[in-house]
């Protein structure tokens, strides 16, 4: 990528806005909700223990299948973080909430529930992550920012097999995210690269987005990337990660379908994944 | 469940109220935040397309893994939907929005990127529900109520099989929920009954929730449901979506690990699945 289109791909990021009606835009919550960004430097201020049980609480009361209520959520101060981690919380985040789906707490009363495992995943992941943007929303709502984190720093579920070790997380307890929680050192950053409501909304069928526009998107997070962070690259970023895919994709496998190495007639002859 | 019982659950599902500080509880956003309820009837009246514009956007404008945005929106009327579902938009809802996890769209400039489609899959999930919350609060902020539902009538991923063929999914796109919008007819219900923070929130170690804990929570949402619907029982419920779950976990394995009866050779000699 030439200066030149480095550039007008920067500038495109730092233009671009949410697109609303006039009256959606003064609404106050909209306002705090299009203008929640992911925050990577915070302040030392800690966060009082009623504004951290006023996050979590909407994290406890978040819409969910059934109202099952699939999740689980760990707390941790910088010391309790990097005592059980190793590492410190990322970008120094005040808090940090571990999100995880969560079957163990109501299966047993779910009688005659047939094998599902990829079922009861999907229900776990999908209610965990509501009430994770519930979580990031209530935190918005009262000043303290925040990151969602799957990777950096043994943080969700690129690192599903470590954290089920650490946490002595129970079949049917599934890591996801942490939140990062903080007060925000400095402005907000512009609105990463979106795709056009055209592209994501649809009506009746798919439609497959042309090349060019995720290509142009790819080019826009490299020239965003370089800018964030100038000793790194998106690409390089995104090679850092497959890295990682080859063993985290083997342990989400062994915490969905209750399989490991040492159980290998956990499989029926046609390899289907038996429940043990 | 006696009589007795059903009036002792019942009284403490309406006096449950949300777990917070005053401070807290004066918030304009978290008060909308903790008084969203899943609402079940609605009023004739349309919502306006700027309405229903602001709402999308905060589905676009989520926050999600490496910013990939892995999601897309199907936007319904109640005649598009009775047209393509077959049946009206449950409980009269005037739009609907089919939420579906979508890696489709950016697969194609993640060069390199090993074989994981259960990791592919969990990303996509994880982001789609972001976004679902966020247009869910989104509409609630702009006095449009809603319900996000993944059974009743087709609408999730329970019926993954049907949607993907009517829809004309492509392999990566995940039909998840749909989000069934409205302006409510009549009061918000009570609280549906929630577990504890203590059962849900944890310090390093994970804790069991007692059997007994567990128990309580099904005899309410028994009680419940039994005074919202006089006519079913939750059991009776639960015995229905038991009926879909075989028949679902079928269709999640073919979407997730691309695989079909007619394709028995994309399972290599260890029963492992295999990429097309």
């Amino acid at each position: 990528m030439g200066p030149f289109s480095f550039i007008k791909h920067l500038k495109e990021i730092v233009l671009s806005r949410p697109e609303v009606s006039a009256s959606a835009a003064d609404n106050t919550l909209l306002k705090i909700l299009y203008n929640r960004r992911s925050i990577r430097k915070f302040t030392p201020k800690e966060i009082p223990d009623d504004v951290m049980a006023a996050i979590l609480e909407a994290g406890r009361l978040a819409p969910c299948t059934v109202n099952l209520q699939t999740w689980s959520f760990f707390i941790f101060t910088p010391e309790e973080w990097k005592k059980c981690i190793g590492n410190p919380i990322p970008f120094k985040g005040n808090r940090a909430v571990l999100v995880c789906g969560d079957i163990n707490r109501v299966k047993p009363v779910l009688k005659n529930m047939p094998d599902c495992p990829l079922f009861e995943y999907t229900t776990a992941v999908i209610n965990a992550s509501l009430a994770s943007m519930n979580m990031n929303l209530a935190a918005e709502a009262l000043g303290v920012s925040s990151i969602m984190l799957s990777e950096t720093g043994k943080t969700g579920y690129f690192y599903a097999d470590y954290l089920q070790k650490k946490l002595d997380l129970p079949n049917g307890v599934f890591p996801l995210l942490t939140l990062v929680l903080g007060y925000a050192k400095g402005g907000y950053p512009a609105m990463p690269p979106k795709f056009a409501s055209e592209y994501v909304t649809f009506k009746n069928k798919y439609k497959k987005t042309p090349m060019e526009v995720t290509s142009d998107w790819f080019d826009k997070m490299t020239a965003g990337y370089k800018f964030t962070f100038p000793l790194k690259t998106f690409k390089g970023q995104l090679k850092t990660y497959n890295e990682h895919l080859v063993d985290a994709e083997e342990a989400l496998k062994k915490m969905v379908f209750h399989y490991g190495s040492s159980a290998p007639e956990k499989r029926d002859s046609k390899g289907k994944m038996k429940r043990p």
